[in-house]
């Protein structure tokens, strides 16, 4: 069975059209790579509430893990932390071992003569407060530390907004745990490009492939329009085994060209991905 | 009270990180720009009864609008129109109005030699099949029409995944509905960019900003890091008169760049983005 992770991005920016969520693909690309499935990605704003709330609505679906991004910093709209212990029914305590990692980063900047003398301000401390059990993820590009907390249910990973002190924490420290999760499972994916066919043409015969070809998921991404019919396919697999995987995904691709190239369609190579 | 909208997307090339959510990205500075609030931002996979659960729990949050965007078209794997027709508890029936519109479409495709003859096969029909009670929405760009409904609660706007037929048919069919939603009230935004302070520096800074401007939503983003800050402020508002709109914004840009240079920071001319 393929364990699923339910991605949860904070933050009024994704909400008001000013940040294009990359985070959210960067994220479901990794997981997805390693085998899991991603369920759902939900976009909420920096409210309490609203973070406590999706995040209980997330751990009704059962994922594997929760993870987060956004809302870690110093700033009184760094919610995240206080939204998951609400969520978890829990206090927020300060973490003495979060308290040190952040110590110990500016203690850094102050070396580097960025500041004068480091001082523990409450927004720095702010950082360094966790729900009650939550462990520190070390942060290796910015400041506040990742969390990781386990309690009934999933596991919730919260992981910075910055994108890369969000990819840094999970390829050290969340990337070992999701693998272990996943097993020995893999992702194989490929795609391929149809001209001179429209999608209402192709549709049945997809619906042929995947019949013959239970395993594989396939997919028509209309670039063009149906006046110019431009069409990328996309199939994946996800098995136990990276070789069965791959010629799953191969007698798949080769049965859907020869149906596609019947109907006058013209097919372009395949650019292999992973 | 300002009324607010969610967005649905639907597509499991969003949830394997394949495609890039730019249509929420878009949707949601659109809808913001014209004074509502977009809720929340849901990604889910092309199942019926994950995109009709999506629709009911955004429907219980009440909403005036429910957009949705993806699972139109002619393929198995198009199943917007039954998730929603499962979350309404109504069949789908076959739509002359959204038949004819298909149907023209072929004929012009047919008349530029695309197409030998129009044939109104069963994926081409199934663009036509609605929920009992939608209407259809013109298409200016693509095939499939976009689908509006509205039952208990909120509107229900179904728009295509193709980004050019999801912003033609929103610009022409659905922002004048938003608009009249709306009333007279707009959205004013700035950002500017300040250096040589740290987040948690500007924290309370921000913090007093929004005490004595409290219709003003300031919002921090770090771009560089703590070590080397280079800090990014959004400030926002939604009034009834663009000028107090204005007016309120700039009141509080003019505050916090002064505190801000008070702490040794510089701050960049804000660029007006509307």
């Amino acid at each position: 069975m393929i364990q699923s992770v339910e991605i949860i991005c904070i933050g009024k920016e994704l909400l008001i059209g000013k940040t294009l969520n990359t985070n959210a693909q960067w994220l479901a690309k990794r997981v997805t790579s390693l085998g899991l499935d991603v369920h759902r990605i939900t976009n909420v704003s920096d409210d309490i509430d609203e973070i406590s709330r999706a995040l209980q609505e997330a751990n009704q679906r059962n994922p594997l893990f929760i993870i987060t991004t956004g809302g870690l910093g110093p700033t009184f709209d760094d919610k995240t932390l206080e939204g998951i212990a609400k969520a978890l029914e829990c206090k927020l305590e300060i973490n003495n071992e979060a308290l040190k990692m952040i110590e110990e980063k500016y203690h850094e900047y102050a070396e580097e003569g960025r500041m004068e003398k480091v001082e523990l301000t409450p927004p720095r401390v702010k950082m360094a407060r966790l729900p009650q059990g939550a462990k520190p993820l070390f942060n290796p590009v910015g400041t506040a530390p990742g969390v990781i907390m386990k309690r009934k249910g999933a596991t919730i990973v919260a992981l910075p907004g910055v994108p890369s002190e969000m990819k840094a924490i999970f390829e050290e420290s969340v990337l070992p745990l999701l693998r272990q999760a996943a097993g020995d499972v893999t992702f194989f994916e490929t795609s391929m490009e149809a001209t001179g066919v429209m999608e209402s043409v192709v549709a049945p015969l997809i619906d042929e492939v995947m019949h013959d070809n239970p395993y594989v998921y396939v997919k028509s991404h209309p670039k063009g329009s149906e006046r110019v019919p431009r069409i990328e396919f996309h199939l994946s697999t996800t098995a136990k085994d990276s070789g069965v995987a791959r010629n799953r995904v191969s007698k798949a691709l080769v049965q859907l060209s020869e149906l596609i190239e019947r109907k006058g369609g013209k097919v372009k190579p395949a650019k292999t991905k992973k």
